[in-house]
């Protein structure tokens, strides 16, 4: 079953994904693009700095602040935000061409994206992933290191914010064993391959 | 994961299920029940003669047609439908009892019951199970050797109006290979355990 057919599909599908700092959303996507050759990671544009040992065009695009706007200006985004500070947004034409090519495409989106993309109402999976509690979620934070105090305080706040958004997707997955959570994942997109889309 | 939860969910799920004759529904409903101790097989009524080895309250409830048109009147099943002169039709009480213990109830119905519980707004999954071809059908109904080659004949032209009935369900699964077909079928229970119901 590695190699994931498309179901009833004739062409990919969209999930979008969110969830707080610190719930293993990273792990679990990155799993998923491992087990299923048909998954491919869509690459979010930025303005903030690439951390230590991050590529540009493999972990996002990296661009200035005037860049972003132009993009914005062009409508060259299907959503952006700005979370702490910095833009993040995702290029249409890649995910497009990468659905076309009958590829799914996961987004990894914060809360304020995911919401427009509802909005508009695109078309697409939407998924959260929360941590089990709060509690969890900061002793993750410290033990990630990351982070400084300041910054770890600011992250729970935003994500009691982002958990309240939870019911505006599809599936509300909780990742308190990587394990389960990441079954629940893979079962989603199986299931979502057999649902019966009727064009319109 | 054998030790299901109920994901998100305070009571359990009714899957409706439908499938033509020999398209494997009974052997992969089976291999449900056996992995989730949560799912729990709706058991039928029906009038027509018991097969051997087929016991009553296990397989079917077995009612002479007095008491099936009895319970009909007093509006005791979700569904009822006539297939090849007999009668098969679902008990409300066993399945809101199931459902309210936080079982997950699977309904094996043909489609003429599905769309009246569609009709209804019944709440259920709704998933359609077919094989990769009436010719695929027309061999593994003549492998069962539990048919006449009139009954296959009648079975198969049946079998063709189901699936233009396909469409109404909420998932169409193919089954030509057992493994695939199964690892689809979970996927829909577990991912339908973590999909987002509003209270309404």
């Amino acid at each position: 079953m590695t190699q994931k057919l498309l179901g009833n599909l004739s062409k990919g599908l969209c999930f979008v994904i969110s969830a707080p700092a610190g719930t293993g959303k990273t792990t679990l996507v990155r799993k998923l693009v491992q087990e299923f050759s048909s998954v491919s990671l869509s690459v979010s544009s930025t303005t903030r700095a690439p951390r230590p040992g991050e590529v540009t065009e493999k972990d996002y695009f990296f661009l200035n602040k005037e860049e972003f706007e132009k993009q914005i200006q062009e409508n060259a985004f299907l959503e952006y935000a700005t979370v702490f500070g910095n833009y993040y947004g995702t290029s249409r034409s890649q995910v497009e061409k990468k659905c076309n090519e009958g590829k799914h495409v996961v987004l990894v989106i914060d809360t304020q994206g995911a919401l427009q993309l509802r909005e508009k109402q695109f078309s697409a999976v939407f998924i959260f992933v929360s941590p089990p509690s709060i509690e969890v979620l900061k002793e993750r934070l410290i033990k990630r290191k990351t982070d400084s105090i300041d910054s770890i305080e600011t992250r729970l706040s935003w994500a009691r914010e982002e958990m309240a958004m939870a019911d505006y997707y599809d599936y509300h997955i909780i990742n308190g064993d990587l394990n389960v959570a990441y079954e629940i994942l893979r079962s989603i997109l199986i299931a979502e391959e057999y649902r019966v889309r009727l064009e319109s």
